[in-house]
């Protein structure tokens, strides 16, 4: 039995190089993510330990693919920016993104015990991926930016909403009460009704997590090591052994200049 | 503090439609399963419980999406046919791709200690995945027997590899053993020299696996339902309740016709 | 001076092969048509050298690309069908579209004055091109089917539409009078009003024209060689010398299944 | 007799829109141009009116497509750079390459008399196209000066040759003689042996040609208009009436940084 009457179905494998010189982002969505908030009993409006095993989750994929320079995560979604000049399996798409998201999604379930050590993970959860070209650094700046500002839109609405319905609303009479309200209105009631001031609330909701290399600062968040996996941090994908640089997580706005004066070598590597 | 001034960013996601009237495949494969299966001290030439656990995670995919009419899986990689008329997600090839490959890997680190009770997990896997379009039936028939016959040529070789590795030789001296060998002489010397007879080796080490949704037969295979899972099965990506096809795990040949002859709704929904 | 240091904008050109075992279609189409054929005086509502003109233009095409097995055209559109398992120009969708229609423009203008000797090209007319793929030989056909009954609905129109103007409505008391029509109101009127019975009308408006290759049957049409172009007729791509296969200018219907049992080679080369 | 049953195979056209944010460009190439300049007994080692009849074909290209915003010629090709945030046809590839390939083609064949009075054209070319992107502005200035680069090495290699042919070398003695040859030693040549400084040679042959919209300087080419054209000339894509921005045709070098500096509207609009 040989297989050289059948070969001829790899020539239906199509080439999917992202095009040079650009960009390549990855970003995953969790699959359903309200219902598996729900089924898990994830606190509301902001789960701190959810949030911070997608983070856990992340790391995991930085720690095995070296040209990812920075993560971005809020809610259920985590965005991957791989460095603009990156050969990384060839720059194909799919490998990018399959990979991104297989890490990501065998992490999460793998870590979940750490975060969530009361309450067992009721089913494997999954996550959707695409790879975006982004070919400018302003192009990749505000995508980042679209992203932190979704973030905080989000935030804001849940927040007041959960707090209407804490203190006794319905969801239904929550959702008319904001219904047309400006961020202004919010932060209003969040303040006047609750005693809520918005900007106090803890950053990592308000902004969310971005996870860099930092090279020139020192090792900030090291996640305590899982069996096995020290030892893999310190190999390359070539198999080269190479000290990690170690992950920085920040919880800071990306949106404005400062972030990327502090950290240039993001943008010029 | 709107989105209005980043929101054209998302005009960087391009569409990645598949075509019509043809069969999409996904293909997944374990990112380093060779250091893998070494770490985890798998079986050697075959691990049943390692490719069980493939099956199972294969079938949490088919659970939860119910366009792959049929799966295939070998060694560490795992093949999802989708109907030709799908429009699960409007045929995008990148979240067909990776909702498989995330609900997978995720499944896996799930279902872990079923199969391996007596060994810790060390690490979570990674897998790759790519869609592939297949445009008749004689393509995607070709396409399953150029795996199967990938599995058979490499089950061969490892099990004569492994016979005499176990019998003593080096690696490097089966290795050199086996050198330049054709299937009858690796036959020959696991009879004459080791009494085994190759046709009598378990058919899912020959064969691999093949998942399909048996409509007419009683079901032969149903996992035990992990917690909370019974309940997901119920649904459909549309939210719709219905009663789940059965899976049904074989272990038999797809390359000649009689299989087709079998389960002719595969191919003729 | 070499080229080294700009040599990398080469990686900037990425693959677009078409997929394997399906059928290539490049459509072209007239840019801003309607105009053309106002400034050059166009008989209404079909003009007879119009149309032979882009059939001229269409079998340079066939001449030079000897794995287009049919073409089909109307108005101011051609369709250029590649053989399923064609390897020109390694499949490349824009290497086959761009030099259909570029040959097909430059020939149009080439042999414009064959067609309207009295009447100068007053300038160079562009058209645009697609290349689509048919997986299915059913696809095939519809896809010709959909163009041979958008002939007839247009034709129907048209025909209908210029009897009234020529009668002496107006063009805006045409358009009325024919809105909501349906295709047997419109007969009705033709017949009633005009005497003109529609199935008597030439074929070339009501079916618009299919060439192709006729290994079988006699030479019924060949265009008179114009300069230099007997010779190159014996070329294929590759440079060996070969008879060309006559082409044959038909106006038949494409929809049923006559046209494919007469020439059963079309679709089983 | 309605298309209902048939019009499901236009979803088989898949949308192929350009990244945004990049400069795509179209490169043309002449098919089988070795063979079309020897029928057609082209000057040798450079033809000046072959060279301005594809020039003049450019300009056809940019007078009916207002977002070319230059474009560069040798020899058999030509480069059509579109501005980087055109929305022409909805930045879909094939359709900037097959309008723009098609018009060139039908101008070329157009406009052949004017270039060459005494000599029939004796078949109609065809040219392939691509279009390629570009993310930055170092990108595309480093494709033309490829481009440029590839112009001299090409000229002063056919420079060199023909001159020795035309002193009575055969083809293939003049080929051994400049085999391994480096650029100094073709100079040497050519001024030793034929007394030609190679940087006095026409600039069109050393440089090719750049064809821009000056829209600060006065107009310094305009060629003569042909019948309907000039006013074509004034109305844009969508019909809108305007006076076109006279074409600037130029022979210099686009390498080094001055003409950048004296055009800086060409890369920012």
């Amino acid at each position: 039995m040989t297989n050289s009457q059948f070969e001829y179905v790899r020539k239906f494998e199509l080439p999917d190089m992202c095009l040079p010189n650009c960009w390549p982002i990855v970003r995953i969505d969790g699959k359903n993510f309200h219902k598996f908030s729900h089924k898990h009993e994830f606190e509301k409006p902001n789960d701190a330990r959810a949030l911070k095993l997608m983070s856990r989750a992340a790391q995991e994929v930085m720690n095995g693919m070296v040209d990812v320079v920075l993560a971005y995560g809020q809610s259920d979604e985590y965005s991957f920016v791989f460095k603009k000049s990156t050969t990384s399996f060839n720059r194909r798409a799919s490998k990018l993104s399959s990979l991104v998201v297989s890490q990501f999604a065998s992490a999460y379930v793998f870590h979940w015990k750490s975060f969530f050590p009361d309450k067992e993970l009721l089913y494997p959860p999954a996550f959707d991926a695409r790879t975006v070209l982004y070919p400018s650094d302003k192009n990749l700046r505000d995508y980042l930016s679209w992203r932190q500002v979704d973030c905080h839109i989000n935030n804001l609405q849940n927040t007041t909403f959960w707090a209407l319905v804490h203190s006794g609303l319905t969801p239904t009479d929550a959702q008319e009460r904001l219904k047309g309200t400006l961020a202004s209105d919010k932060n209003e009631i969040l303040f006047a009704q609750f005693g809520i001031n918005y900007n106090n609330l803890e950053q990592i909701f308000r902004k969310g997590t971005v996870v860099i290399r930092d090279k020139k600062k020192p090792q900030t968040f090291q996640p305590a090591a899982t069996a096995g996996e020290a030892k893999e941090n310190k190999r390359t994908e070539r198999g080269k052994k190479q000290i990690p640089t170690p992950l920085l997580e920040l919880h800071v706005d990306v949106i404005k200049d400062e972030f990327w004066k502090i950290y240039p070598h993001l943008l010029d590597p």
